[in-house]
């Protein structure tokens, strides 16, 4: 933690414990510099976060103020998951996609989708970049940019990755229809039908789909709803199962929210090397942090190839532009030729025209604008369930992303939440759907990435009052 | 056939036969009327088909002249395939993903390409439309036109069908990453590791590399290089193996260039409605007829949804925007799913550019201009190969897409022929690429999508100088 994501974590406590109060003044930068003994700037980095938090306010020309309402966050869930150490029948059935497919319903309030809200991307700026790059594509592109994909894209990539001390290099890089293409490459390359493979509990359900698909063995690792799996019970499992892969996210987990701390990223790495256990990372959430810097994916922790690295630009710059790719160490080729023999390349005017943006800049700009707006829409989100959910609630905070995890009293059953909630306009992510057995029953996943308003706000009453009646009250 | 296909077809052969010379001047519109008693306009088109396939040339002011050169096309192929009807292990070996990655590479004398030439679609209007569209895309097309797809584009493709008198709703239609990515799911919602399926000999290996990474069997039916798939074979095929689906291109077949007749394409369905086996079509050429009618697909005739039809723009209008689609009948929901989990759709502006540009027209005067391209760059390759192979090579003259498969004496080995080609800059397809059970060692495919000019003359003189060497002589 840096000087002043300490000095915001105290602040933050101060607020949430009571010591300070909605509408208390925070000390100036002057009397907080000398009563610290920090620097000015310190003070000023720790305000902006803890109001793009939604913590604080500022007052023109007053200072900083405690603001209204941040006081009521729920409690964060503690315990990690502890789920069954065997594999359990794949079946992702008609009811888990017929949830999914509400989720993805333009009318419905989102709060179940699993996109953000479209209109937080630059999709002008983008469109005009687009259109010149499209008029500009040079013909032979529509072949020399299908698998391993458009060299300028792949550099792009590779100079964000030194960017973040990540040794990637071009050559590694395979373009992808998305991160979601990327993994289930990245999957297909390492195992083969009835090979076993490690997930978290609970998991990314396209983790259980592809799984089901390719006939493989769901084994759930037990997972902490702030750091993400648990290594002791991963080498345990690791012996017991004798896996083909591992898939996980280390940043900001979907649905959890959880982030991997560096350490335990580079004890991840180390572990499944010495059992040469392949790691699928999906990554996409990485640049969506809330500090101030993006967390190393494990990726930048291998040595010896094994580390899968998948990401995108659906949920950081272009949603539904399809362009992801993968960094597959060691499985490059293999992940180059699965590409090559099912889709055959993404789309040549689409990876120029991204490739165009990228070297245009303006893409950090934009991130910057993207986290703020997340993170203060988290806050609103954490704050209403506060406010409208049963007592007993807890929901993770995650330092990043666009997902939160609320687990509700132990009774509430959230697949009747999510029907009695869709038959009012609202969807909501169920917790059984990220989980191959069907755990979670009292959980739920909920989206902030649309703008925060007034139908958000009733939403969330709405699901904290059905979620508040008595069991069998229907 | 129609009775100026009859006249052209005649005429045809009184130049192939030696009836007629080149210079040879051909009868006048009005006495041609005169002696055959057909109306001016049969045989105005009757000449303009000979003229496309580069038979006649027309003189200004002086009519039409049997063309230099004219007389040497190679003899037709006239015996279906006989390959061994069992499986044998599947293992698209490394030495096959080389022989591709040599095709695609931009230097060498395309003849091994899977591609035309991109210099023959209309990317340059494309382009603006593409511009104009991206300009104003919608920002939640970006996750309305995940799967099943674009609204709008499904209507387009849905009236296409209408045109050519295929019954296909708009929500029939799954938009997806090519045709490739269209047939891979078709063909992994059907079955199950370990089933039989039942291909063409030769195949177009992309379904070779499908069987084997879905672990499937792949039994080789006999199949005619002017008429497609033999049935009787077939009916056989599908009593022993007991089959879970057929994968075939009716029209235009990659690499024979064969063309199914339509009512042998009715018995075709019949045939394996009767052992409730799906069919797979790949229908991606269907629209480069050189004929004067678009030729049916197999789907035209399904009357149970046993037909899943699989086409995409990449080889008529867009090559390299990665559009296709399937229409896979009774399987269309399972098609959908696992489209859903496994790259969730295609690129949103890709598809609202392409809707945008079917919507204005403009299409089908392309495609007009793009037949007669090919049917001509065929000639002109057949009557190279004529002129340069050894005596005894026979070629395919295929009605319409733009390859052609050629048969050169037993003894010639294609694999060396395309190693020794390779090392002078010139790619072929061999044989044995085309089938699991490594036949067809002395075949080529050759494509002729590409603009003719002395350089492909160079490079055919040398193929054929390369397979006229005495074995054993290297």
């Amino acid at each position: 933690m840096t000087r002043y994501q300490a000095l915001a974590a105290e602040i933050a406590d101060s607020i949430r414990t009571g010591v300070l109060h909605p509408g208390d003044r925070l000390p100036s930068v002057r009397q907080a510099r000398a009563s610290r003994g920090v620097s000015p700037s310190t003070v000023f980095q720790a305000y902006y976060l803890l109001e793009a938090q939604g913590l604080i306010r500022a007052r023109e020309r007053s200072g900083y103020y405690v603001a209204e309402g941040a006081r009521q966050l729920p409690p964060e869930p503690e315990a990690a998951s502890q789920p069954e150490d065997d594999a359990v029948p794949l079946d992702v059935s008609e009811h888990v996609f017929e949830i999914l497919e509400s989720t993805m319903v333009r009318d419905v309030v989102p709060l179940g989708s699993a996109f953000p809200s479209p209109l937080l991307f630059p999709l002008a700026r983008l469109g005009r970049i687009m259109a010149s790059s499209v008029q500009n594509l040079d013909p032979w592109s529509t072949v020399d940019d299908l698998t391993p994909g458009n060299a300028r894209l792949r550099r792009q990539i590779a100079l964000r990755y030194l960017a973040d001390g990540v040794q990637v290099h071009t050559d590694e890089i395979v373009i992808t229809n998305g991160a979601l293409e990327a993994l289930n490459l990245c999957l297909a390359s390492v195992t083969r039908p009835g090979d076993a493979v490690l997930i978290e509990s609970p998991t990314f359900y396209a983790a259980l789909q592809a799984l089901e698909r390719l006939g493989l063995e769901a084994i759930e690792v037990p997972t902490h709803p702030r750091e993400g799996m648990a290594l002791d019970a991963l080498e345990r499992a690791i012996q017991r199962h004798r896996p083909k892969a591992c898939w996980l996210m280390t940043n900001f987990q979907n649905p959890l929210g959880s982030l991997m701390p560096d350490a335990k990223k580079k004890a991840l790495v180390e572990l499944l090397a010495r059992h040469q256990v392949p790691l699928i990372e999906d990554d996409v959430y990485g640049e969506l942090y809330f500090d101030d810097k993006r967390p190393l994916p494990a990726k930048a922790f291998d040595t010896q190839g094994l580390v899968m690295h998948c990401s995108s630009f659906s949920k950081c710059l272009a949603p539904g532009y399809r362009i992801g790719w993968a960094a597959p160490g060691r499985f490059t080729r293999a992940v180059a030729r699965a590409k090559l023999t099912t889709t055959l390349g993404a789309s040549a005017p689409t990876q120029n025209g991204l490739a165009t943006y990228l070297e245009k800049g303006g893409f950090d700009k934009h991130l910057r604008k993207l986290r703020r707006a997340l993170a203060g829409q988290q806050t609103l989100l954490a704050q209403a369930i506060a406010e409208h959910f049963p007592p007993g609630t807890r929901a993770t905070r995650p330092a990043g992303g666009y997902f939160l995890w609320v687990e509700m009293p132990g009774h509430v059953d959230a697949l009747e939440v999510h029907r009695q909630a869709l038959a009012q306009g609202i969807s909501v992510a169920p917790g059984p759907i990220f989980s191959a057995q069907r755990g979670f029953t009292n959980c739920l996943r909920l989206n902030y990435g649309h703008p925060w308003d007034e139908r958000a706000e009733q939403a969330i009453a709405t699901l904290g009052r059905i979620a508040s009646r008595r069991p069998g009250a229907a």
